[in-house]
């Protein structure tokens, strides 16, 4: 049962980011031994992976990437477990390896961090917001603070010191904010068919993001936008209002600007010792999340 | 949120029996360098908290230790990221030492058995096995590993070599063996007050134990018992009558005898090497959990 989840995970696709930016911050060193790094590189995708799971039960979400989720297929019990054995998949796979210690210490703190920021987002469902402070720290520990430590340890693994360590850091923390954000975007952007889950499923299920947010201060259609978002009882005609107000409302522009903003900042954390062709690889990265409409 | 779940937890007791074997195992090796191997101790509870927390939600239990669960308190969705907190704590708590890399692995691997068990245990309820060797396998995944597993890096941790090691593992497993018996007696012969739970909830859940898999198949109403424990709509009174069928088949006294038998099997695998105050306390553990019954 745990391998047919497996393989319908991994054949459900994703873009496997973590892993890549893993792998491509490894190589800031001039170093290249793949066979070290894929244990670690496997552990980031799993870690989000197990995430993925457990957050679809808690959303009770039956469909992610286009197909039907754990929970939906094998029921909440058996995702909540196997949401168990990848994490702690994870820290076999960096048991078994001489990674520095303090790789460990930053999986485990990165696991609850995520656990936390979920906690937090369940606590603020359909809640209107005043500006858009906790919707950027909400977005830190879901998903920046995740790309940031795949960079870090990327770079960490390969000793490639403090200071390039941490601009790596920044360089994922930064695209990881324009990743999620761009995310949000295509939650009011896209159709159910592109993005692979039904249309304006934050919105329906009470997370406010930051389009909505900046409507919410900005059309002038704020009232009924309040009273829809806030209402976990809104109709699928409702919802629909509240997209279209949201789209209208320049919301839409504004966190696409947002976007660039972070990805601008992810580029320019790029350590100057970065080599030509590497550093290509990290700008073509920050430049597929700005394009990204899937 | 998380603090109160834990504190909670912490409040309702618990017989701390995996950090006292790794304690006690630890002083094999004659070292007493407390402060080094708390925090493994501390993280060998909370590995099992953690686990009691997500089969909680997935039993959908409302009573643990007397006291209401993390779940029936703050809904599935906290008790989900609140044992997956936990888990990750675990890996942060080890990692923050100097320990062997092995003790890392060893705890990956156990957190995937438990979650191995709990599958398997998922998709056998309410099936009526045919001997009690499921069942044994079972409860060595749910409790004997976990107990070996404490045995034995206490042990490994303070280096007493690999002999002595698998010795201990031995002593944990076949506590753990008998502490699992127990644990499923006591589901028989108490009641709710001094168990903590209601009474006879594992036959109500479908987890056919070892009691009972005696009567199915020695009691002269093992018709009558094998139509209830394998309808998971059996009634208030049927489970009742269930419960008097396992008591008058001689299955607690069978089960009992096995308890013994493990326990003495415990008792055998006691280094030699051991002071004689040291082995004291590992048989008075032992004596301690053939004596339990609360």
């Amino acid at each position: 049962m745990l391998s047919d989840i497996g393989s319908r995970l991994i054949g459900a696709g994703g873009k496997r980011l973590r892993p890549a930016l893993f792998l491509l911050s490894a190589r800031l060193s001039g170093k290249d031994n793949y066979d070290d790094l894929v244990p670690l590189a496997a552990a980031l995708e799993i870690t989000h992976v197990a995430s993925l799971i457990h957050d679809d039960v808690i959303d009770n979400s039956g469909l992610r990437r286009g197909k039907e989720t754990a929970n939906a297929r094998f029921g909440n019990h058996v995702a909540v477990l196997a949401g168990d054995y990848l994490f702690a998949s994870v820290f076999g796979l960096i048991g078994d390896k001489e990674y520095p210690r303090e790789v460990g210490l930053k999986l485990a703190d990165l696991v609850k961090l995520l656990t936390v920021g979920e906690i937090q987002q369940d606590s603020s469902l359909y809640k209107i917001p005043e500006d858009a402070d906790e919707y950027y720290r909400q977005i830190e520990r879901k998903t920046a603070e995740f790309m940031a430590v795949c960079c870090e340890t990327g770079a960490m693994v390969e000793g490639v010191g403090p200071k390039m360590a941490r601009q790596m850091h920044d360089f994922g923390y930064n695209l990881g904010m324009a990743f999620q954000i761009t995310d949000d975007l295509l939650d009011i952007t896209g159709t159910d068919a592109s993005i692979g889950k039904p249309a304006g499923s934050d919105i329906r299920q009470g997370v406010i993001t930051l389009p909505v947010i900046y409507a919410l201060n900005n059309s002038s259609d704020r009232e009924k936008l309040t009273a829809i978002v806030s209402n976990p009882e809104m109709s699928e005609s409702e919802l629909a209002e509240a997209i279209t107000i949201v789209r209208e409302s320049g919301g839409v522009d504004f966190s696409r600007k947002k976007v660039q903003e972070f990805i601008r900042q992810a580029k320019a954390s790029i350590p100057e010792e970065c080599d030509s062709e590497l550093r290509k690889s990290f700008e073509s990265l920050a430049d597929y999340i700005l394009r990204r409409n899937f």
